[in-house]
Parts: structure tokens; sequence; C-alpha cells
């Protein structure tokens, strides 16, 4: 691939690839991680943060920039970047995720998606071409087809809504005129390989400038979600990049990356940051807990992030237990800390060759504790909120 | 004053005085506005961010800190600085004024004041000797006698409260120790030269290292306000700094320098910024007002900071539409920007002979919009609510 959005891998070692995919707003060294910034701005953190914290590419949820403060104020102001003071690269997804986990607040057809606000109840509707109109619009360096995200475990629903899912992507494929914006399409297919090769093989056709696995971290287990990768990525382009939506556990993201996975992005570090859960080498651990009460050392002690070189987990633990705003975000910049060295050490380790033996050392001394967060996945799909950051 | 506490007037412009008052954390220099962390924290705010705000002084609540976490807790982790990450100059209030807003939580006797936690209800007791164990083992730079804080405007029981106020502060001076801590007394008397005259007298026969002005900025008029600086200022001694303290809004600290004050502090520029209020040289506004949506402006155009070198006022304004966090920092960090450029001007004016003409012009440009906050002081008041940043 070359022009504004050329994609080349500099190293391979097994599945795993390391790589940069140029935008007009500057390098994306892969494997990256995307943090996501809902309403144009990644929650408690500002652009200097951002860059301070080696972040290359933001997610922006179109969702809610369309309902709120909508696309047309935003290309007025300038677009995204400007609108938000962030200069380098930036995705938005289709809006589809939170419109079909709207449940009984949208009703689909053929055409398109038809939703009310979350906001104040009132009617909208999406179609292919809409939605690539609002993208166009918000001004992204990277946009992806409107897909339909079902359950990934109804094998027959899964096969009717690829059909739907595979008309939209031709229709947003053709619909898109931005020659300074990325198109991404986004194979479906659940947990099902056959669904999946069908899915990769329509959407390698249309010839986007890269592939996104959707549909997944969603309710399966972590042994379907891999095996499902297993039966993907060897179906998708090896000279595009690949972009697992919505994966953000570190466990997952090596084991994505073993399997071929360039990109993610995900709400995990910065969402539970805010609920005092911080990441660590060990595991995860919640900041509240009365044993950090008068614990001196910081939350990690080889960490280089501003929260570790400045304050003590009994410091941390005050400002939540107090309510305090800043605990907040002291926390949200060590989990992007702790995110963004994962990818750069992920990068390395493949560079050396050194990434199986790595991604086992780092996992043989990580504690996966994330059962709650698939909990909350599922209930907020039971509940059908709309996914924010 | 010699020693770690020096105190240096470089220049008087009329009764203003630009001058430094040297701390163990380094100097202070005067007039200054130091800037409200209850908690040990700047609500939105980080240590690095008050020192890129030209942040010389800060304050924190000993009432709140002795609550929670606790003086010992902070005193096992290093102290207050340590605790905080703030290697700057602070000030311990005495807890005073926040038990005495307690009301009908609150008892008061000859010897101390016993009072409910608004936290959990349990029962504590204030006397001066232990008010000024728990300054010192917080460890501030500055610290403050355990004074009363009554109605500005009865005459008779301020009078009774009055020689309670002397007598605590004789006990305060007795039993303070640390040499690395200077003891400020407070002078009181409501709005009664005669009070006040009495008070500065008392209280500077025991020689303090500074004088604080307390029991103003609670329901009296500004022009009884400043009648009181006028009648007070005059009878306290030149060569020790003098702090109004709770007082923040730009025309009382212009109107209050001109009197003779030095320090000040208030938690009125933050508070009001995490209500989307923010400060300019024409006066306030509030950025969620609809007329900003479109705004592409910075909320100052000469404004050099963060936020006003970053956003404009619809992104602003999105943020705090949107709920986001953000914005409340965002907006913390301008309000905080204003206010120590202005101390900085004042400082400077002061030192060119200049600043009544600077006062005038500035007073001039501003409009007065407080009336609003008085009166959230007195509902604060009313409700018995201890006062937090």
């Amino acid at each position: 691939m070359t022009g504004p959005f050329a994609f080349q891998i500099h190293s391979t070692d097994g599945n795993a690839r390391s790589s940069t995919l140029r935008t007009p707003h500057g390098p994306v060294e892969m494997p990256a991680f995307a943090p996501v910034g809902t309403a144009a701005n990644v929650k408690t953190l500002e652009p200097r943060d951002l860059s301070e914290l080696n972040t290359s590419l933001l997610l922006a949820n179109t969702y809610h920039l369309y309902l709120r403060p909508g696309h047309d104020l935003i290309e007025r102001l300038g677009g995204l970047h400007s609108f938000m003071g962030w200069d380098g690269p930036i995705l938005t997804d289709s809006g589809g995720y939170q419109v079909f986990s709207l449940a009984h607040r949208r009703s689909l057809d053929a055409d398109g998606v038809t939703f009310r606000s979350h906001i104040d109840g009132s009617t909208h509707r999406f179609t292919p071409e809409r939605v690539i109109e609002i993208e166009e619009r918000l001004g992204a360096d990277i946009a992806m087809v409107l897909d339909e995200c079902a359950d990934p475990l109804d094998a027959v629903y899964l096969a009717q809504a690829l059909s739907r899912t595979h008309a939209w992507a031709e229709r947003c494929r053709a619909a898109h005129s931005r020659p300074d914006q990325a198109l991404f399409g986004i194979v479906q297919g659940g947990i099902y390989p056959e669904l999946r090769a069908e899915s990769a093989r329509i959407l390698t056709g249309l010839d986007f400038a890269g592939y996104a696995i959707g549909g997944l971290a969603v309710g399966e287990t972590k042994e379907q979600m891999y095996a499902t990768l297993d039966a993907t990525c060897g179906h998708l382009p090896v000279d595009r990049p690949r972009y697992l939506m919505g994966v953000g556990a570190p466990e997952d993201i090596l084991e994505s990356v073993a399997r071929g996975v360039d990109l993610f992005d995900c709400v995990l570090p910065t969402r539970i940051a805010r609920n005092g859960t911080l990441l660590t080498l060990t595991g995860r651990f919640n900041i509240r807990n009365a044993r950090f009460a008068e614990d001196s050392r910081p939350i990690q002690e080889e960490c280089a992030c501003y929260t570790c070189r400045t304050f003590s987990r009994a410091y941390l633990r005050h400002l939540f237990i107090s309510g305090e705003i800043s605990g907040l975000r002291l926390a949200t910049i060590h989990n992007l800390h702790f995110m963004q060295r994962l990818m750069a050490q992920i990068r390395t380790e493949i560079g050396r060759g050194t990434f199986a033996s790595f991604r086992a050392g780092f996992l043989q001394g990580y504690r996966i504790t994330d059962q709650r967060v698939r909990h909350e996945q599922r209930r907020r799909r039971a509940e059908a909120l709309p996914a924010a950051s």
C-alpha cells in the first residue's frame, strides 16, 4: 500500500508483525493500542498528556459525537483534530456498535437502522451512506464501515446479519470519497470459522485500506475469542493492517498479537482506572483497598509514569476514598502508561524475534482477573446502554 | 524578621506592599494568592500543574486532613509536603472555620470545641493545644491559631467570642514548638473597628510571625469588608505579613492590597471553575451558555494558559455539557492562571508605583458579579456544611 496511508511491515515473529501505518497526521507504530476518547476527549486527560504517554492513535465515537455536539458543528470548527486539540492520528468507529447496543430503542431494516438517542430520546437514522458522510465530516484519519455487531454465539442470526453487513460494507466503500481518510472494513461472523472466512473473503474483495475484526469480546470466552482469531487472520491480506475492535486486556492483546493482530482499542484501561483499578506486571489491584492505607510505595516500583514518580499508594487511596477527581486522572495516566509501555515492548520483542518468550514470561507473572469486566460487558449489553469510555 | 521566615518588603505604593516571605520550602512573593487544597489536593490538579501556574503557596485544611486520612498517617508518610508531592510552601488553617460552620454539630466551651465529623458522625475535640499538635504533625510551613469565626454583624456575641479567641491564641503560641513552622495569629472582631483594633493590639503583643484577618467574606457587604480592612491594617505591625483569609474575588483582592494586605486564599477560582464559570479581564461568564456553542475563540484572547492556548470555547462548552471531567480541570487551570497572573501584575505595579492606576483600570473593565457567590456562602453557613474547595 502506498500513498498517505502506506503500510509497512518491519518484522514478523511467528504470526506477530511489527509495522508502521502512515496517516496524514503522523505514523502509527504497530502493534498499537488506541485509547478511547468517546466524546472527543479521553476522560480526565488532555492532548499533552496523551503525547507524554506516547499515544499514537486515538479512537473517537461517531455515535456520541453525532448526537453531541454534532458532526456539522465539529466540521465547522475545523474537524475533529482541531476541535479536540489533538494533531495526531484519529480513528472513528461507525456508531454501529452503540446503535445495536440500544436494543429496544432501534429498528433495523435492509437499508439501515433507526434509533432513539440515549440523551434525549429523539429519533435518528444511520444508513451506510449517512455514516460515511458523518465520518467524513468528522475528518478522522481512519473511518470504519457501518456493520452489525450481533451475538457472537447465535449462528442462525449471524448468517443473516452477515449478508447485511457485507452489503453495507460495499455501500460504505462506494460512498466514501475523502482521499485523506482511510476506510477499514469489518469482518464479522461471531465465533464461527466458516462465517469469519466468508466475511474475510468478501471484504477483502472490496479492497479496504485495513480490516477490523468485529463482534468479539462481547460475551464469548477467551478461548473462543482466540480460536476465532486463529480462524480469521489467515484469511486477511498480509499487506493491510488488522484491527481487533474493543479489546484491551493485556493478556488478550498478547494472545491477539501472536495471532497476527496489529491494532487495538478499548475503554478498559481508562474505565477501570476511574474505578481505582490499576494495571501492574503482576495483575490488577484496586487502590481503594484498606491494605494500601499506609503503603508508601508507588503503584509499581519500576514504572516511570508521572503518578508512580510522584505519589504513594497511600496518597492515591486517600484521593479515591475522599472522592477527589485527581485520583481518577492519576490512575488513568498510570494505566495508559502501562498499556503504551506494553505495546512498545511488544514491538521491540517482535523486532528481536523474541516475542514468544516475552509473551510467555509476561503471562506467567500476570494474574488474569477480568471476569468482572466480561460480566460488566454482558450486563451493559443486557441493559442496552450505549458503551462509553 | 530574620531566620527561616524572613519577611522583606521591597516596595510600597500607598498602603500596598510588595514583599517576600521566606519559608523552609521556598519564598512566597507577595501579594500572593494561595489556592486551596482541601484534602491535600487542589481539586483536578497536580503539583506539576501548580508549578506551571506559578503557584508559590498552597492552603490545606486541617479539619479535613485530621478526619481523613488523619494527621498521624500523614506524619508517618513524611508529612504533608511528601504526602501530596508538593515541595513548595504550604499553609494549614486551624480547622476552626470548618468546626464553627458545623453549627448544631458542635459545642463550645472555654477550653475548646467538641464536634461531630461530617463524614461519619464520630465525636472529636479541638483545643488550642490539640490543633497545634495536629498542625505540627502535618508539617506545613505556616500554621494558624485556633480562633472562633463568629457572625461579623453580631456585636454582642463577637465581644464574648473575641476574649476566647485571644485566650486561645495565647495558648496556641505557648504550645507551638516547631522552629521550621511559622505560626500566624488571627485578628477577629467582625465589622466593628474598636473590636478589630483591640484584637490587633492583643495579638500583636503575642508577637506572631504573621497576622491574619479572619471573619470576613462571610456575610457582610463589600463596603463593610473594605471599611474593616481600613480599620484593621493600621493596627498591625508593618514588618509582618498580613493575610486576609477566605478572600479571592479579583475586585476584593485589589481593594485589599490597596489597604495593605499581602496574602489571600480562597476556593472561589477553583470552585466556580468546576461550575463552568470562567474569570476574564471583563468579568466572569459561564461556559455552559448556549451562545458559546460555536465560539471558536479561546476563553480570553490574550491569555497564555494551556486551556486558552489549546481549546475553543465551543470545545470547553461541549466538555461541560457532556459531563466530561476534563472540562472541570481545564476551567480550573484557566481560573488559577488568571489569579496568578493578576497577582504577578499587582506585584509589578506596586514595584513601579503605579498600583493605584492599575487597580482603577482593572476595576473599570471588570464587571463584578459575585452576588451569587456571597449568597452561596450564606447558604453554606445556614446549612452548616463544612467548607471544601
